[in-house]
Formats: C-alpha cells, sequence, structure tokens
C-alpha cells in the first residue's frame, strides 16, 4: 500500500460560501475520496488547525506522499512542522504540492528560490503536455480546457524543474509551467498549478488523474528516516576492495 | 569593471602551521592575487571575524561575484548573514563556491537539500572536464591532476546541476561532481570542490584559471536590489496589448 | 507483458574461445535467460545473421522494449535496419543499448553526437549510483564492484543525459558517465556502459537487476505506430474551444 | 572577429509579392545587415541556388556561427551539405536556426527527434522569457508582442533542451518552447521559432538583438577540423601518471 495524507489548510471552505459550496467537507476530502478510489492508496486528511498541522513526526515517518494545499496563511504555517516535511522529502517522502503551494514555507525551504510569479483572479487556462513519456502524463489528453482558473503566469521564479510536464497557456495572455517536477534529497516532488478554491477543479476527472499520476510517481524509491549525512570514509574504499579481492 | 568580494574564514590559516606556511596570508588573500592579476576585476576580500562577516548589505549589493570559502565555522555563520547573501544571490550576484563551502548555511538555503557527502583526507585528485562547452572549461586541459587533495565522493547529495563542468576521480576509489553550475533566481553559482587547506592547491595554475572562469561565468545577466516578487497583473496582459493595438 | 527483444550481434561468442566459455549461447540468450525469470517480461532474441538482423518491421512493431548490444560490426549494420529502429524508438518503443552499443548506427542517429570516448582494455570499474532517485536505481547499492571491465573513460560525446544514474570509476585513473538516460521522441533510451565480452559480467546478478530495471524504465508510456508528424492546426484551439463552450 | 555565415534558402522572396517587399533583397540580407552592425562581427551570406549550397569545407571551416532559415526546400537540400554542417556543429562552430529551419535536415540529424510540431497561418504572439538569466536574454524584456506570426504549437518533438530561453503564447490558444538551447559535440545551438516570411518581424529590433545574443552565446568555447573521434589510450593515465611523479 502507498500510504497518502493529503494536507489542507482548510479555511476557505468554512469561510467563504462560494468555496463552501464546491468543497463542503473541504479540498482534502474530495481529494482523499477521488485517491482512495484506487486500491493500491490508502489515504488520510490532515489539517492546518491540528495540533502540529497535523505533520507530526509520526505521521510524516508513515507517509509515502503528501499532498499539499494551502494559500491563506503562508507565513502563520509553523517553522518547525515545514523543517519537518523538507527533512522528510530528502530522506524520500513525495510530495505532490497544490496550486498556491508553491509558496509555502516547504517549497521555499526545499527549492531555495523566491517561488514569486505573477498572477491574477479570474482566467482560463489551457494545460498542454509538454513532456508526454512523463508517467504523470500517461493517459493524459494532449491538452486539458480548464474553462475557469485563477491566472498564475511566467516568470516563474523556480530552479530549473527535472521536468515541465504541463505547460499552460491563459486567455488572458500569459503562459506557464504549470506542471513541474524536481528532485531533492531522495524524495520527488510534483508541483501542480491548477486548483484556485473559487472554481470545482479538484472535481474535474482528468484534473484527479493527473495527480492520482503525480501521487504515484512520487513513491519513494528509497526511503529512509532521516536526510543523508556527511560520511567519513576510512580506509578508502579502494583500500576496503583491495584488502579482500587480492591473495 | 566586475566587483568581486572574496570571503574566507580565515581559521586555519592562523592556527596551523602547515596551513599558515601554504597561505601565510589567508587563502582569500591568495585568491584576491591572482584574480587581481586580471584586468576587469576589482577585487576585495571579507573574512568571518569582521562584524557581520564583513557581508554587509552594503558591500553586497556592490558586489557582483561572491568567492566564498569556509569550513570549520559552518554553525557559528549567522544565519541573517547567510539569508542575506541568499537574496543577494536570488537577485543576480554571482557566488563561487569553493571547497567545504558545500556544506554552508548559504549553499543549504540556496540548494535545498543536504548538502552531504562522503569525505577522506590524504587522497590523490584527477578532475576530467566533462563539458568541455561551458565558458567555465575554456582553456582547460581534458584532465587536470591535483597531487593531493582530500577526497570527496558520491552520493553528493545536490540539486541535479545544470551542469557538471568537472568530474572527479579519486586515488582512493571514489568519483565525485567536483565542479558544477546551478542557477537560482537570477544568481548563478558555481561550486567548486578542489581546494583543502592544507595542500597548495589555490597556488595551481591551472586552477586558479578554473576559477577566474567561474568568476566570469558568475556575472549577473541581469541584477536587481531584491529578489523577484510575486505581481498581481491587473488587467491583464491581453487587455493591456488590446487596448493599445486596436481601434 | 511487456514484449523484450534482446538483439545480439554474436560474432564473438562463435569465434574466440575465451569469449564462448563464458557466454556459450551468446550473450542474448544469457540475456534473455534472466529477463525471462521476470514474470511480466516476455522475452525474444535476435541477432545480426538473421534476414534484416531479426528487427523486422513486424518484429520491432511488436517490441516494448529492445535490448541491444554490438562490436564488431557497427558499420556492416543496415542503415535501412538503423533508422527502422530509430523510428520506432521515436513512436515510443524503450531501449536499452549496452557497452559498445553506445557506437551503433542507431545511437548516433538517435543522438546526433559523435557519440566517441577513451578507451583501453584490462581494466576494473567501481559503479557509483549517482541519482539514487532513479528507478533504475533501485535495490542497487551505493558503488558495485566489476573485477574486470574495459575501460571507457570521458570525455564522452554524448548530449546531456536525462540523469547520469551511474558513474564509473576505473582502475587505471579514468572516469565515465556508465548509466545514462535519454528521452528522443516518445521513446525511453538507457545506455549502460558496463559489458565487455571477455567478462562475465552479465552474469552478475547485480548487472542483471540494473538491466531488468532498466527494461521496466524503458517501458512505454505512449506508444505509437509512427514517430509524430507536423499538424496542421485549422481552425486554431480557441475556434474550437470558443463554438463549443459560448451561447 | 566573430565570423557568421547567414544562409538563406531565398526562394519566397524571389517568388511572393508580399515576401519580396518585406525583405527585397532576401531574408538572409536583412539578417546580415544588423548583425554586421555589431563591431566584433565578420558576416557573410550563402543561398540555396549556390553551389553546395554556399556551405563548403572551406566556408564552414572559416565560419564560427552559422545562422540558419529555410522553409520550401527541406528535403531538396543536399544530404551530403547537411551531414557536413553537422560534422562542423559537432566539432564546435556555432549554429542559430530561425523559425522553419526547426525541420531542416541538420536539425533533424543533430537532434534525432522528428522536430515536429503543430501549425497553422496568422496567429498572434507573446514570446515571453523564462530564462532570464540566460545571455541570450540579455537586455530582453519580460515580454515581446509580435503582431502577426506563424503559430507553432506543442507538443514540439525535440530533445530536453539546455534551456528553454523563450516560451511563446499565441492568441489562437497554444503554446511553444519558442528560444531554446542544445548543445551536440563541441557546438552550441540556439533555435528561436520566429520569422515566418510573410511578416515584417525580423525588422523588430528586439528580434535581431535576440539573434545577435545568440550569435554570441554560440561562438565556441572549442573548436576542432572534426569531431572528437574514439580514442585508445594506452599506457592508462594512471601509468603515465605515476611513471613521471614517483621515484
Amino acid at each position: 500500500m502507498i500510504r497518502v495524507t493529503v494536507w489542507n489548510e482548510f479555511q476557505h471552505e468554512r469561510t467563504q460560501e462560494k468555496v463552501k459550496e464546491i468543497y463542503p467537507d473541504g479540498i482534502h476530502t474530495c481529494i482523499a475520496k477521488f485517491l482512495g478510489q484506487e486500491e493500491e492508496l490508502s489515504v488520510r486528511t490532515a489539517v492546518f488547525d491540528e495540533k502540529e498541522h497535523g505533520l507530526t513526526e509520526e505521521v510524516l515517518a508513515n507517509t509515502d506522499v503528501l499532498v499539499f494545499w494551502n494559500h491563506m496563511l503562508q507565513e502563520e504555517f509553523s517553522d518547525d512542522v515545514a523543517e519537518r516535511v523538507r527533512r522528510h522529502v530528502l530522506a524520500g517522502m513525495g510530495l505532490v504540492v497544490l496550486h498556491s503551494g508553491h509558496y509555502s514555507k516547504i517549497m521555499r525551504k526545499l527549492l531555495g528560490t523566491s517561488m514569486t510569479l505573477r498572477w491574477r483572479h479570474g482566467d482560463r487556462e489551457r494545460l498542454f503536455c509538454t513532456c508526454p513519456t512523463h508517467p504523470i502524463a500517461q493517459g493524459i489528453p494532449a491538452w486539458v480546457d480548464i474553462p475557469e482558473e485563477e491566472m498564475y503566469g511566467e516568470f516563474f521564479d523556480i530552479p530549473k524543474p527535472d521536468d515541465v510536464v504541463f505547460t499552460g497557456w491563459f486567455a488572458g495572455g500569459e503562459v506557464f509551467r504549470s506542471g513541474c517536477t524536481f528532485t531533492r534529497g531522495l524524495g520527488k516532488i510534483f508541483y501542480f498549478q491548477p486548483g484556485h478554491e473559487e472554481y470545482p477543479i479538484y472535481h474535474m476527472p482528468v484534473i484527479q488523474k493527473i495527480i492520482k499520476n503525480g501521487v504515484r510517481w512520487c513513491v519513494p524509491v528509497v526511503r529512509r528516516p532521516a536526510p543523508l549525512d556527511n560520511a567519513w570514509v576510512n580506509p578508502s574504499t579502494e583500500e576496503v576492495y583491495l584488502s579482500s579481492h587480492q591473495k
């Protein structure tokens, strides 16, 4: 079983009528539900208001892939928890970051850049697949229309991604690297831009399929309890080899 | 003029006889001297013991490329100064990080990974050029022998570099990505592994040439006073365009 | 089932006693045998002396991953068959190229560079994993010793790989990008350097595991009968969208 | 001096009135003229109708950067000349390929993929800079509007570029990797999509600046008379080193 934790800030859905209508039980519940349809996924959720944001050492140690959505409380998010998540990613935990999560402390710590972009409400997006050989693109059409979406536009200040799986076209005249993969330490990261809370984007089957693909791609190849550490090698690898292979 | 600041921890050279003999005025003075031979470079130095480590806002604002060597005082380095350097790199300042600087707070903040590796004293290295088209490789032979060097070995926990300009072979049986480039925000970073303080590596003309090439490559293409920020785009780029291009 | 075709030049094993002893039925039979132990792999073989080298349109159309070993008859290999293989790779067929296959017409056509390197018989190699998050590295130790191997050394004139999964250290003093991945068109390519015919390298379980991992990684995400073609888009994607989404 | 050869098919400008009005002396003359304004560039031109298309061994041996525009006569272009250009690129010659040159035999040979894309006449493009640290982006605004341009759209079947310097937004609803860099052998390649012959795109100062930047970036770091060749290394690099460094 792949153990998935879906984390959501869960603020908009409790305070804005429009959002509540779309995600009455929160974005996390919506995502957990469609992920839970997959037999090999075991899904739980956590939200901002829980103690340690619900991302305790124990939860993370038992998570293969963390799916993360946040927006309003970027700065209020605990530095310690952000650092803890970073350490688990470096130790191999997969991370799927959605929409405004690009600016989470977690992502800024992991990627190091400003993570800034240009944005505007009330646009329309067309996602083009620009890396059809990527497992995240499996079964996804050449392009996907999202009738209503917040615009995120270039220049997006990220390190060069391993792959730009999706590139977004916006009716308002901008482009965006909307689906990007990164590897940090032993952890795989998939950033996926769609998902403004005011539009029912996570109800779209094709978006759900992309997120499912993303979760599967992020499953650790190797998982450790902690990030790698510096290691003193003495005697040398050659000395060890020669001592055991020569008469 | 390219304004270069050479920063050195400057501890070993004052406490260890062996190091003092090789670098009587400190590694920074040695590096500043050979860089200063280049007409287009204007070089100054700074060391750990200065106030704010000599890396004040004013110094960094007037630095095009920072060359950085440290080792013993990784954790004692000011968090605030490390963050300040990170911000200037994101804003365009070039950064040449030497040897044990891989584990500086600056590099860990900028690159996000553990930056760990395997190591051992008393080895010998052969640097192979694995990206001969890179400006940093200009005029450098296909390989360079370093008769005495500390071993740094894989796995080196870094994000995938833009280019691996040099790959190191060690007599003790390991390999290392010894010369790596990264881009973060608007800043270019060149990490170059050679330079253990107990060996006269920065006196080698070919090593000096690589560092000179590295400095030139790191010169900003664009430089800002601060990293990029999120920007609200309203009206849209299309609206602006259409309003000025249609009757 | 993943349909694998293992192709071998099959010359050395019939003419050189030393090679015949190691691979009495040919390298292809050895590889087919260990791949065949995997339940999800359906394996067949083909060799140079067959008509069209055994790589007919029909064989390739029914191959998910082609494993390829050649050496002596690089120039004698049919241009037409090389082009046919290239087209199937661009259309999605996976390709695992072993050892001296780096210089096959297939690889030169697909990658475009000279594919040249430095080489010498009678060396010893240590493979370091330099991308532990890659599926091909799954279950492989941090390094693998190959007691006898032909040396392949840098500079290796290849396009920048997607990932350098393994980097080789040679006792004779060189390094090599020994395990590299590429994507061309819809096809995934894994080049793996070990496997000189005079040493029993493909009998090593860890090498077998790497090749099995390589085959699995090369399985097409999407497979077409032919490479992609230019496509005239008229009316535009916007016109199509707007005509169906507006009243 | 940087020796630049500007090559043009030079067919449209002699047969289509609309094109003749925009480029009365041919696209090559227009490009040669604005490049010639740069002091360090020494520019000549060549066209399809010349013997060997004007790209003789001697011309190429004396060219640092080749700028290439073609369209109608892709298949009529000599295989031998295409192969000759490929060899000079692998030997270090820079190559700036414009617009429909993506589908030239030269590019297909060098990059190996189908080089196909989606296209449509009569669109409008906005180029976004998606790699502001690249020398080709120096002095170029965050985006550039091209009022009339042929649409080139994704999926563009190219190998993963070293950098995607510009990403194009098209009013008709598509995106494109409009400015891409590649390195093949010792040669640097800049592919730049703008420049349909029916619109005065090469008269735009900002487009001229991008092409000038591209030419400068493509200047060889190392230039050889021929591509690299396989090299037999005997005695080993270690033997040579040890024989000269030990008593």
